[in-house]
Protein backbone atom coordinates (compact mmCIF):
# COMPACT_ATOMS: atom_id res chain seq x y z
CA UNK A 1 0.00 0.00 0.00
CA UNK A 2 1.19 3.64 -0.91
CA UNK A 3 2.15 5.67 1.96
CA UNK A 4 -0.30 8.28 3.64
CA UNK A 5 -0.02 11.78 5.15
CA UNK A 6 -2.31 11.74 7.76
CA UNK A 7 -3.17 14.95 9.95
CA UNK A 8 -4.57 16.20 13.06
CA UNK A 9 -5.38 19.69 13.51
CA UNK A 10 -7.66 21.62 16.28
CA UNK A 11 -7.45 24.61 18.80
CA UNK A 12 -5.28 23.84 22.05
CA UNK A 13 -6.94 21.57 24.50
CA UNK A 14 -8.91 19.76 21.75
CA UNK A 15 -7.62 16.57 22.42
CA UNK A 16 -5.11 16.26 19.49
CA UNK A 17 -2.68 14.22 21.91
CA UNK A 18 -4.88 11.26 22.78
CA UNK A 19 -6.40 11.68 19.13
CA UNK A 20 -2.57 11.74 17.85
CA UNK A 21 -2.32 7.59 19.93
CA UNK A 22 -5.34 6.62 18.76
CA UNK A 23 -4.28 6.99 15.26
CA UNK A 24 -0.93 5.85 15.91
CA UNK A 25 -2.45 3.03 17.22
CA UNK A 26 -4.86 2.44 14.14
CA UNK A 27 -1.56 2.92 11.54
CA UNK A 28 0.64 0.55 13.42
CA UNK A 29 -2.02 -2.23 13.65
CA UNK A 30 -1.51 -1.73 9.24
CA UNK A 31 1.94 -3.72 9.49
CA UNK A 32 3.19 0.18 8.18
CA UNK A 33 6.13 2.38 8.78
CA UNK A 34 4.76 5.40 10.30
CA UNK A 35 6.56 8.94 11.19
CA UNK A 36 5.18 11.11 13.92
CA UNK A 37 6.13 14.99 13.15
CA UNK A 38 4.23 17.58 14.64
CA UNK A 39 4.50 21.60 13.67
CA UNK A 40 6.13 23.93 13.95
CA UNK A 41 9.07 22.02 14.66
CA UNK A 42 9.83 17.84 13.38
CA UNK A 43 13.33 18.91 12.48
CA UNK A 44 16.50 20.57 14.14
CA UNK A 45 15.38 23.46 12.10
CA UNK A 46 11.91 23.43 12.77
CA UNK A 47 12.33 23.03 16.56
CA UNK A 48 14.72 26.16 17.15
CA UNK A 49 11.81 28.12 14.98
CA UNK A 50 9.08 26.80 17.17
CA UNK A 51 11.17 28.12 20.32
CA UNK A 52 11.52 31.44 18.72
CA UNK A 53 7.47 31.72 17.83
CA UNK A 54 6.27 30.44 21.11
CA UNK A 55 8.49 32.18 23.00
CA UNK A 56 6.67 35.06 24.96
CA UNK A 57 9.36 36.81 26.12
CA UNK A 58 10.95 38.30 23.19
CA UNK A 59 11.53 41.99 23.12
CA UNK A 60 9.93 42.34 19.49
CA UNK A 61 7.28 39.71 19.16
CA UNK A 62 6.83 38.82 15.77
CA UNK A 63 4.97 40.57 13.80
CA UNK A 64 1.78 38.32 12.03
CA UNK A 65 3.54 38.34 8.26
CA UNK A 66 6.85 37.12 10.39
CA UNK A 67 4.56 34.47 12.24
CA UNK A 68 3.39 32.99 9.07
CA UNK A 69 7.18 32.91 7.31
CA UNK A 70 8.30 31.32 10.46
CA UNK A 71 5.48 28.51 10.14
CA UNK A 72 5.99 27.59 6.68
CA UNK A 73 9.77 27.96 6.77
CA UNK A 74 9.37 25.12 9.74
CA UNK A 75 6.60 23.08 7.26
CA UNK A 76 8.74 23.56 4.23
CA UNK A 77 11.94 21.96 6.15
CA UNK A 78 9.50 19.30 7.29
CA UNK A 79 7.91 18.41 4.09
CA UNK A 80 11.08 18.67 2.31
CA UNK A 81 13.57 16.87 4.20
CA UNK A 82 11.22 14.13 6.50
CA UNK A 83 7.69 13.73 5.16
CA UNK A 84 7.98 14.02 1.22
CA UNK A 85 11.03 11.39 1.77
CA UNK A 86 9.13 8.78 3.93
CA UNK A 87 5.95 9.03 1.63
CA UNK A 88 8.31 8.17 -1.53
CA UNK A 89 9.47 5.09 0.40
CA UNK A 90 5.94 3.80 1.33
CA UNK A 91 6.05 4.70 4.75
CA UNK A 92 2.69 6.93 6.96
CA UNK A 93 3.14 9.96 8.36
CA UNK A 94 1.30 11.15 11.15
CA UNK A 95 1.40 15.15 11.67
CA UNK A 96 0.50 17.20 14.46
CA UNK A 97 -0.91 20.24 12.79
CA UNK A 98 -0.18 21.22 9.19
CA UNK A 99 -1.16 23.62 6.73
CA UNK A 100 -4.55 24.09 7.89
CA UNK A 101 -3.32 25.09 11.04
CA UNK A 102 -1.98 28.07 9.28
CA UNK A 103 -5.19 28.61 6.69
CA UNK A 104 -6.98 28.71 10.30
CA UNK A 105 -5.10 30.60 12.98
CA UNK A 106 -3.07 32.85 10.68
CA UNK A 107 -6.29 33.77 8.28
CA UNK A 108 -8.88 33.55 11.07
CA UNK A 109 -7.21 34.29 14.20
CA UNK A 110 -4.54 37.18 13.02
CA UNK A 111 -6.86 37.78 10.10
CA UNK A 112 -4.67 38.12 7.69
CA UNK A 113 -6.19 38.00 3.86
CA UNK A 114 -7.01 35.12 2.51
CA UNK A 115 -5.59 35.80 -0.55
CA UNK A 116 -1.91 35.98 0.89
CA UNK A 117 -2.34 33.24 2.88
CA UNK A 118 -3.38 30.98 -0.63
CA UNK A 119 -0.80 32.39 -2.68
CA UNK A 120 1.98 31.27 0.32
CA UNK A 121 0.81 28.30 0.44
CA UNK A 122 0.78 27.30 -3.10
CA UNK A 123 4.33 28.88 -3.31
CA UNK A 124 5.77 27.04 -0.40
CA UNK A 125 4.23 23.61 -1.16
CA UNK A 126 3.00 23.37 -4.72
CA UNK A 127 -0.17 20.97 -4.46
CA UNK A 128 1.39 19.37 -1.74
CA UNK A 129 -1.53 18.30 0.57
CA UNK A 130 -2.84 15.73 3.53
CA UNK A 131 -4.36 12.63 2.40
CA UNK A 132 -6.46 13.02 5.48
CA UNK A 133 -7.45 15.30 7.72
CA UNK A 134 -9.00 14.83 11.16
CA UNK A 135 -10.05 17.97 12.78
CA UNK A 136 -10.82 18.56 16.52
CA UNK A 137 -13.62 20.74 16.76
CA UNK A 138 -14.18 22.33 20.71
CA UNK A 139 -15.36 25.25 21.78
CA UNK A 140 -13.16 27.46 22.50
CA UNK A 141 -14.01 28.05 26.08
CA UNK A 142 -13.18 24.47 26.80
CA UNK A 143 -10.50 24.12 25.27
CA UNK A 144 -8.38 26.64 26.76
CA UNK A 145 -9.59 25.99 30.06
CA UNK A 146 -8.17 22.48 29.47
CA UNK A 147 -4.86 24.03 28.44
CA UNK A 148 -4.21 26.38 31.35
CA UNK A 149 -5.09 22.95 33.55
CA UNK A 150 -1.60 21.85 32.26
CA UNK A 151 0.39 24.65 32.72
CA UNK A 152 2.12 27.99 31.66
CA UNK A 153 0.34 29.41 28.39
CA UNK A 154 2.71 30.40 25.09
CA UNK A 155 2.32 33.12 23.46
CA UNK A 156 -0.01 32.23 21.31
CA UNK A 157 -2.30 30.69 23.46
CA UNK A 158 -2.01 33.71 25.63
CA UNK A 159 -4.21 35.54 22.81
CA UNK A 160 -8.08 36.69 23.43
CA UNK A 161 -10.98 34.40 23.24
CA UNK A 162 -12.45 36.17 20.17
CA UNK A 163 -8.73 35.19 18.54
CA UNK A 164 -10.34 31.49 18.73
CA UNK A 165 -13.81 32.20 17.87
CA UNK A 166 -12.42 33.79 14.69
CA UNK A 167 -10.24 30.59 14.45
CA UNK A 168 -12.50 28.14 15.18
CA UNK A 169 -14.95 29.38 12.56
CA UNK A 170 -12.05 29.51 10.10
CA UNK A 171 -11.15 25.93 10.89
CA UNK A 172 -14.95 24.84 10.44
CA UNK A 173 -15.57 27.06 7.08
CA UNK A 174 -12.06 24.62 5.91
CA UNK A 175 -13.29 21.40 6.50
CA UNK A 176 -16.69 22.18 5.20
CA UNK A 177 -15.34 23.10 2.14
CA UNK A 178 -12.49 19.83 1.79
CA UNK A 179 -13.70 16.43 1.75
CA UNK A 180 -10.37 15.38 2.17
CA UNK A 181 -11.05 17.06 6.36
CA UNK A 182 -13.16 15.40 8.59
CA UNK A 183 -14.79 17.28 11.65
CA UNK A 184 -14.60 15.65 15.23
CA UNK A 185 -16.48 16.43 17.75
CA UNK A 186 -14.45 16.63 20.44
CA UNK A 187 -16.22 17.78 22.94
CA UNK A 188 -17.87 14.13 23.34
CA UNK A 189 -16.71 11.49 25.64
CA UNK A 190 -13.47 10.20 25.11
CA UNK A 191 -14.81 6.88 24.12
CA UNK A 192 -17.02 8.23 21.43
CA UNK A 193 -14.38 10.51 20.42
CA UNK A 194 -12.01 7.58 19.50
CA UNK A 195 -15.18 5.21 17.81
CA UNK A 196 -15.49 8.35 15.21
CA UNK A 197 -11.47 8.95 14.66
CA UNK A 198 -11.22 4.90 13.64
CA UNK A 199 -14.79 5.24 11.93
CA UNK A 200 -12.88 8.08 9.52
CA UNK A 201 -9.59 6.24 9.19
CA UNK A 202 -11.66 3.07 7.97
CA UNK A 203 -13.40 4.99 5.80
CA UNK A 204 -10.55 6.64 4.13
CA UNK A 205 -8.52 3.70 4.27
CA UNK A 206 -11.53 1.84 2.64
CA UNK A 207 -11.38 4.58 -0.04
CA UNK A 208 -7.70 4.59 -0.58
CA UNK A 209 -7.67 0.48 -1.43
CA UNK A 210 -10.21 1.01 -4.26
CA UNK B 1 13.55 66.49 4.30
CA UNK B 2 11.56 63.18 3.93
CA UNK B 3 13.31 60.00 5.20
CA UNK B 4 14.84 58.07 2.73
CA UNK B 5 16.06 53.98 2.78
CA UNK B 6 19.29 53.49 1.27
CA UNK B 7 20.32 49.74 0.89
CA UNK B 8 24.48 48.75 0.10
CA UNK B 9 24.09 45.39 -2.12
CA UNK B 10 26.71 43.13 -2.60
CA UNK B 11 28.69 39.83 -2.91
CA UNK B 12 30.77 39.04 0.37
CA UNK B 13 34.01 40.81 0.40
CA UNK B 14 33.09 43.74 -2.23
CA UNK B 15 33.44 45.97 0.64
CA UNK B 16 29.72 46.88 2.04
CA UNK B 17 31.66 47.50 5.54
CA UNK B 18 33.38 50.25 4.26
CA UNK B 19 30.82 51.62 1.65
CA UNK B 20 28.48 51.41 4.85
CA UNK B 21 30.70 53.52 6.55
CA UNK B 22 31.08 56.18 3.52
CA UNK B 23 27.37 56.78 3.47
CA UNK B 24 26.85 56.89 6.85
CA UNK B 25 29.35 60.01 7.13
CA UNK B 26 27.19 61.62 3.86
CA UNK B 27 24.04 61.10 5.64
CA UNK B 28 25.31 62.13 9.03
CA UNK B 29 27.02 65.28 6.99
CA UNK B 30 22.74 66.34 6.22
CA UNK B 31 22.01 66.44 9.77
CA UNK B 32 19.22 64.12 9.64
CA UNK B 33 18.38 60.78 12.07
CA UNK B 34 19.92 57.68 10.88
CA UNK B 35 19.02 54.37 11.55
CA UNK B 36 21.88 52.04 10.40
CA UNK B 37 20.62 47.82 10.32
CA UNK B 38 21.75 44.75 8.52
CA UNK B 39 19.94 41.70 6.98
CA UNK B 40 19.40 39.08 8.27
CA UNK B 41 19.28 40.68 11.59
CA UNK B 42 18.40 44.21 12.89
CA UNK B 43 16.17 42.59 15.50
CA UNK B 44 16.00 40.57 18.41
CA UNK B 45 14.38 37.77 16.10
CA UNK B 46 15.77 38.57 13.15
CA UNK B 47 19.28 38.12 14.33
CA UNK B 48 18.33 34.84 16.20
CA UNK B 49 17.05 33.87 12.28
CA UNK B 50 20.63 35.40 10.93
CA UNK B 51 22.40 32.60 13.62
CA UNK B 52 20.19 29.55 12.42
CA UNK B 53 20.63 30.75 8.49
CA UNK B 54 24.34 31.07 8.42
CA UNK B 55 25.65 28.08 11.15
CA UNK B 56 27.05 25.46 9.41
CA UNK B 57 26.97 23.00 11.91
CA UNK B 58 23.16 22.16 11.67
CA UNK B 59 22.42 18.17 11.52
CA UNK B 60 19.31 20.07 8.78
CA UNK B 61 20.78 22.67 6.64
CA UNK B 62 18.18 24.89 5.66
CA UNK B 63 16.51 23.74 2.30
CA UNK B 64 16.13 26.59 -0.73
CA UNK B 65 12.66 27.14 0.00
CA UNK B 66 13.52 27.61 3.86
CA UNK B 67 16.65 29.74 3.34
CA UNK B 68 14.33 31.83 1.79
CA UNK B 69 11.55 31.97 3.63
CA UNK B 70 13.87 32.51 7.07
CA UNK B 71 15.64 35.48 5.23
CA UNK B 72 11.91 36.54 4.24
CA UNK B 73 10.83 36.40 7.93
CA UNK B 74 13.64 38.48 9.71
CA UNK B 75 13.17 40.67 6.44
CA UNK B 76 9.67 41.33 7.03
CA UNK B 77 10.07 41.88 11.45
CA UNK B 78 12.92 44.29 10.26
CA UNK B 79 10.67 46.42 7.93
CA UNK B 80 7.54 46.67 9.91
CA UNK B 81 9.32 47.21 13.66
CA UNK B 82 11.83 49.35 12.54
CA UNK B 83 12.42 51.08 9.15
CA UNK B 84 9.02 52.02 8.62
CA UNK B 85 8.55 53.24 11.37
CA UNK B 86 12.12 55.43 11.31
CA UNK B 87 10.91 56.47 7.77
CA UNK B 88 7.28 57.82 9.41
CA UNK B 89 9.10 59.74 11.67
CA UNK B 90 11.11 61.56 8.76
CA UNK B 91 14.22 59.19 9.60
CA UNK B 92 16.72 57.96 7.45
CA UNK B 93 17.51 54.59 7.26
CA UNK B 94 20.82 52.61 6.06
CA UNK B 95 20.83 48.85 5.14
CA UNK B 96 23.34 46.58 5.10
CA UNK B 97 21.61 44.31 2.43
CA UNK B 98 17.83 44.17 1.65
CA UNK B 99 15.41 42.76 -0.71
CA UNK B 100 17.75 42.38 -3.56
CA UNK B 101 20.19 39.87 -1.53
CA UNK B 102 17.01 37.43 -1.75
CA UNK B 103 16.50 38.27 -5.91
CA UNK B 104 20.40 37.48 -6.45
CA UNK B 105 21.34 34.56 -3.78
CA UNK B 106 17.78 32.91 -4.00
CA UNK B 107 17.14 33.81 -7.63
CA UNK B 108 20.67 33.73 -9.59
CA UNK B 109 22.80 31.63 -6.36
CA UNK B 110 19.77 29.01 -5.74
CA UNK B 111 17.98 29.25 -9.08
CA UNK B 112 14.61 29.43 -7.51
CA UNK B 113 12.23 30.58 -9.80
CA UNK B 114 11.80 34.03 -10.37
CA UNK B 115 8.34 34.14 -10.71
CA UNK B 116 8.42 32.93 -6.70
CA UNK B 117 10.60 35.26 -5.85
CA UNK B 118 8.47 38.25 -7.22
CA UNK B 119 5.57 36.44 -5.87
CA UNK B 120 7.29 36.07 -2.08
CA UNK B 121 8.51 39.75 -2.09
CA UNK B 122 5.22 41.20 -2.80
CA UNK B 123 3.35 39.10 -0.75
CA UNK B 124 5.90 40.28 1.79
CA UNK B 125 6.81 43.80 1.37
CA UNK B 126 3.81 44.84 -0.67
CA UNK B 127 5.36 47.78 -2.94
CA UNK B 128 7.74 49.21 -0.08
CA UNK B 129 11.35 49.44 -2.30
CA UNK B 130 14.32 50.97 -0.82
CA UNK B 131 14.46 54.99 -2.20
CA UNK B 132 18.43 53.77 -3.44
CA UNK B 133 20.59 50.72 -3.35
CA UNK B 134 24.50 50.89 -4.11
CA UNK B 135 25.09 47.51 -5.51
CA UNK B 136 29.14 46.80 -5.04
CA UNK B 137 30.27 45.32 -7.79
CA UNK B 138 33.02 42.63 -7.50
CA UNK B 139 34.63 39.43 -9.67
CA UNK B 140 33.94 36.50 -7.02
CA UNK B 141 37.17 35.27 -7.03
CA UNK B 142 38.17 38.93 -5.49
CA UNK B 143 35.50 39.16 -3.06
CA UNK B 144 35.73 35.96 -1.75
CA UNK B 145 40.03 35.90 -1.29
CA UNK B 146 39.21 39.03 0.71
CA UNK B 147 36.40 37.13 2.76
CA UNK B 148 38.31 34.63 3.25
CA UNK B 149 41.33 36.67 4.66
CA UNK B 150 38.87 37.96 7.15
CA UNK B 151 38.61 34.35 8.74
CA UNK B 152 36.56 31.52 9.08
CA UNK B 153 33.01 31.05 6.76
CA UNK B 154 29.69 30.73 7.38
CA UNK B 155 27.29 28.40 5.50
CA UNK B 156 26.48 30.54 2.62
CA UNK B 157 30.01 31.98 2.25
CA UNK B 158 31.61 28.15 1.69
CA UNK B 159 28.84 27.79 -1.64
CA UNK B 160 31.32 27.08 -4.93
CA UNK B 161 32.18 29.46 -7.45
CA UNK B 162 29.79 29.02 -9.35
CA UNK B 163 26.37 30.08 -6.65
CA UNK B 164 28.45 33.24 -6.45
CA UNK B 165 28.74 33.63 -10.51
CA UNK B 166 25.01 33.05 -10.75
CA UNK B 167 24.67 35.25 -7.80
CA UNK B 168 26.55 38.23 -9.48
CA UNK B 169 25.11 37.99 -12.96
CA UNK B 170 21.57 38.64 -11.25
CA UNK B 171 22.46 41.58 -9.26
CA UNK B 172 24.07 42.73 -12.45
CA UNK B 173 20.51 42.15 -14.50
CA UNK B 174 18.64 43.51 -11.54
CA UNK B 175 20.98 46.73 -11.20
CA UNK B 176 20.52 47.42 -14.78
CA UNK B 177 16.81 46.96 -14.78
CA UNK B 178 16.04 49.55 -12.48
CA UNK B 179 16.97 53.37 -12.16
CA UNK B 180 17.28 52.96 -8.31
CA UNK B 181 19.81 50.71 -8.32
CA UNK B 182 23.06 52.07 -8.81
CA UNK B 183 26.27 50.34 -9.75
CA UNK B 184 29.46 50.50 -8.24
CA UNK B 185 32.69 49.47 -9.69
CA UNK B 186 34.39 48.06 -6.29
CA UNK B 187 37.57 46.63 -7.43
CA UNK B 188 38.57 50.66 -7.95
CA UNK B 189 40.34 52.00 -4.92
CA UNK B 190 39.42 52.84 -2.01
CA UNK B 191 39.25 56.63 -3.17
CA UNK B 192 37.59 56.29 -6.59
CA UNK B 193 34.65 53.69 -5.31
CA UNK B 194 34.46 56.08 -2.38
CA UNK B 195 34.02 59.22 -4.46
CA UNK B 196 31.20 57.03 -7.12
CA UNK B 197 29.16 56.45 -4.16
CA UNK B 198 29.24 60.23 -3.30
CA UNK B 199 28.67 61.14 -6.51
CA UNK B 200 25.93 58.54 -6.52
CA UNK B 201 24.72 59.93 -3.51
CA UNK B 202 24.67 63.78 -4.47
CA UNK B 203 22.41 62.90 -7.43
CA UNK B 204 19.93 61.19 -5.68
CA UNK B 205 19.23 64.21 -2.63
CA UNK B 206 19.38 66.12 -5.75
CA UNK B 207 16.77 64.66 -7.83
CA UNK B 208 14.64 63.91 -4.03
CA UNK B 209 15.00 67.27 -3.24
CA UNK B 210 13.43 68.72 -7.09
Amino acid sequence: MAGRFIVIEGLEGAGKSTASQCVKAFIEGLGVELLHVREPGGTELGEALRDLVKRPDLADSPSPTTELLLMYASRAQLVETRIKPALANNGWVLGDRHDLSSQAYQGGGRQIDRHVLESMRDLVLGDFRPDLTLYMDIEPEIGLARARGRGELDRIELESLDFFHRTRDRYLQLAAADERIVTIDASQSIEQVQADIEAALQHAVAQWQE
